[in-house]
């Protein structure tokens, strides 16, 4: 830790940067939403289809999957598009799983009938941070679409769960980092993305130290940073959805 | 042909939907647009790349290549997504090949260097003319991006050529219709699509009829309609641009 | 145009090459036709299958579908074979869908009962113009499968509609040529494929100007040759059924 | 082994079908053969590449290699194209495989010169022994293909060796018969694939008892029955090639 | 052949390697074995499925599949992992159509009632023998598997035929030498693969000269010797079941 | 938490599975380690390539990647092979990423010279832990390969970092379980795999609440057992390398 560190946009350190978060972006989803965590932009879309994968088929419950990718024109240099090479990099099916994963823990499955949300995050410009803010935004299209399937009257029940919000801490220079643009990300010492509930409870932590290690005691003051994060994300998602 | 035909956005015949050209849309890539027709919305990129594919090599001549994808939640019903299906459709690479073609005729090459650009063409939206809005809106996005190979000194002539731009015209009950919706095109008899350079000539024109044939007549009165339509698309590329 | 233009093989500018189709080339398809136009030979088979793919199911109606593939000697230098990369060309995939909309253009779909035919275009030779030829035979294939299915006596009407052809045309140095073999092709400025019906209507035009545009006048001349050459290829589709 | 048992097509029980080999089928590759085993047809083809593959490289020496493909329409009910499946069938690997190396049997790689001659074998109608017509055809383009490297000067010795020829032979009903014909290497208990050198030694025996077992006495008289096909096989070829 | 010919390994010429076959090598499948040849160790398990594939539904009848892989790293040389390559080498398969012939040559499927077997060859370590050791084993896991179902109630007959066992055999420098390790294998003139009943009978003989064709006097030496072998392999098969 | 919850295998909840790790289970890998957490059977093995990927060439520093995979028959009902499906699941991929990160946190690249370590890590038998049993056996293979390296004298330093180990930790019925099998897994709220120096430090930490989210204070237990679990790993680590 070094006492005069500055972050290059003068943010203080446990500070998110400008969160913005467009509902009805697009009209086809039931749920569209285009997030900017900064210069982060992700389009969110929560589609609602009727019936559930095999697996799921008489359960009486519903279903929800997730699908991330980046626009290959959204890194600074042009990645090769996925379809065009024909694999899906490792990358982009952890993340897919890990926003699955995620807001599955905003809705309760037994409350949806026998209908699936596919959820799909598009990366239109990536400044670092693109899974949280995905995660992020996703649940306002989630949101949104539960409300299309309820004026439907195909919802038996209460779907949608309290708001689940996701933020990056790291390491930078021995300094605990809140909302890592790209340049801290890609030189951070730790990496640690925090998936939260309104009630301040874990839905997924992911810590990684690819350049060194970390102590209990830095983990520690990863999450107190983190969880003032998703506190203000789930504010700014409440204030998005006026609820 | 019905004397009563009225188009159900209420626009006359052979008028364009409203167009809208966005620069500066993202901010990586070199050039990148947010084109509109209508409710169809593309997002197309020119990016840069120095050096030149192996046929290329060697030549002194630069290239450009071009990519069009839909998002999976940008049509009315959510489409599976091409990288998870693990091929892309004929579809999609037609209307890819087409791009590149239509693009090639607005740069010339030998003044490029052995650079290249890679457009992208990413439909956010998606309401008929998706191929013709990304042809347009690429245009702006490589002249941006022409610029800037420009401005960083690597260019050695002026590749960039007058405006291409592209519409769609159909024959729907019988009428000649500019620029269709999805509305309209899905049922269309005839579906014909043309790129035009700015004096008037062809660079591409592609005409099925897939629910019916059309006579050498329909035809000409299609290819004018259409050229109304790239004329007024084109004033609006060089409104974008300021040229 | 050059006064003293010669085509390289001496014909005429608005002359086809040789046309020669076999019908009952092999033995195991329900129809399968050897198609020749010059050097380029086509073998186009048309296999009938109970049943219809699930978008048309128990819709009363048939379905017609195309593949084209090259075999991998059939040009001059020998390409790749398609099974062997794991992944189609975008151009067989764009010529696959255009052998289908034309052959469709020539079959009453509801009159063919729930059956699929599938057409098989695959080039044993090329040069220059296997598309249209492939169309061409393709059309005495289908004639000789749907009156199989007739004998059978599983097809409710009359689904065989009158001949569809598909010729070539191209400027080569400012002349309109008919038919062009590979070596004009590849330098030709502009290349334009026409699909047609006996009537002279149009089922698919589509001009490509690669190496250049061209005008409303150049394109009314080029349709013109077109014409010529379908109503031939009509011609020889009559001679060959006999009808 | 049953003493009236009668062959469908009325031939003796160590009769070939008849042999058709028709040079000079397509004129693009350096070598292109037809070849017939009765109602199979298979265009072998041996095309020439400058270079060989990396494991080749600065050898001196050649290389030879080998794919096989059936048509979709050459058997009787249309298969499913591989390049469209986007996998290749275990079988035909392994059936490129045997081409392979019983045609490298046939030339001796240290007189070719760091030349690749690629061998396609297409089969344009089924009707069993598609791999035996293969290899037998396959020689012979393999034959005149060295013939035009030689020509162009750029093989340094003599690389074409004696003739290779395969045939099949079956147990039939207990009955050894040479040369099966679908309808009979469908029923047969064994299927025995043998590829001979002139002087009569083995290149591959490949045998097989999917419906049963067989004994070493019954190998000896399906061997002896092989031995003589293979013989009169290369009688054709050697017609064929006038040498 | 050499009269001072000494095998590496000290072996007599028609001499197996050590063979172990260890049952229950894991828990979960109803059939596991690890065999090895020497140094070849090759786990095979079989494991049993309620069902059979489409095309033996409603025929009363089981079905028996087979795959074989290599582990990357079984190999002196690590080799890419072919999930990741994203295709499956043509020798896998070739390998993998093998086991499943030979092992169905071991089951009466008509006693098996619906139910599939799937037998899994995974190669830990590979020194020559890979597919000979697989069917070897296979045939005990497979054993160990229908014990498994008979126990369960759900086999109406005696669907288990008696053992069925596979060796390689070779020329190196001339000699026949039996049960190949990598070094000779990699060396030799011939090799030959045998798969045989206990009766003697052949299942599937499969010799390939790519070194070297061979005679009919020198397939009589080889196949004297496999059938040795073989013979030895049965009695270790039936020592391991105690049958 | 349950004071009266009993695990099925009896041990206490801070209590590990047996843990063996047999070094030298196949010969041909510079290192290869059989290691068992219970019922949980890994194979990894650590092969050494020089050379380093194109992103590492001539930075004087090595690589080191890692794959994961299941056998089919691994698990209770045999799983699809990855090869023959074409893809490989985001799961696999995941994995594979999770081992390599947490690899190279215990190599010194630096010091390995232009050399690459490739890990496998291959499922022979699962039952819950395998990602973790895989990090702590493939340790002692990376050693091992790291002895052989510096044997052959292509290690210009001291690669080698003390140990890195990992164990899964969970929240079943409320109580925290350390090393789950797959049963307790299956059922668990939260699981949390944890990655550990022997310094204590944090190499990764990865915790999901599928079933429940987790409190601050659950997690802090959890890291307690976890930390515990490591401690005894590395233990066994040093004990089977003799260090």
């Amino acid at each position: 830790m070094t006492s005069d560190f500055q972050r290059a946009d003068g943010r203080a350190l446990d500070q998110l940067r400008t969160v913005r978060i467009t509902r009805g972006f697009t009209s086809n989803p039931a749920g569209s939403v285009l997030v900017e965590f900064g210069n982060t932009r992700v389009m969110c879309t929560a589609s609602v289809e009727h019936g559930v994968p095999r697996f799921k088929r008489d359960s009486g419950e519903g279903w929800l999957t997730a699908e991330y990718a980046m626009l290959p024109a959204a890194t600074h240099d042009r990645m090769p598009r996925e379809s065009m090479r024909g694999k899906v990099k490792g990358r982009t099916h952890e993340i897919s799983r890990l926003i699955g994963r995620s807001l599955r823990a905003a809705v309760d499955l037994s409350q949806l009938g026998e209908n699936t949300i596919n959820i799909d995050c598009d990366v239109l410009q990536a400044d670092g941070g693109t899974r949280t803010a995905s995660i992020t935004g996703a649940y306002v299209a989630l949101a949104d679409a539960i409300a299309v399937l309820k004026a439907e009257g195909v919802v038996p029940g209460e779907p949608l769960l309290p708001p689940v919000a996701a933020v990056s801490v790291g390491l930078v220079d021995g300094n605990v980092c809140l909302d890592l643009p790209y340049e801290e990300d890609s030189r951070a010492e730790v990496d640690l993305n925090v998936v939260m509930t309104e009630r301040g409870n874990f839905v997924e932590i992911q810590g990684t130290g690819e350049n060194g290690d970390f102590s209990r005691e830095q983990l520690g003051l990863m999450l107190d940073s983190a969880e003032k994060g998703c506190h203000e994300l789930i504010a700014a998602q409440r204030a998005a959805l006026g609820i």
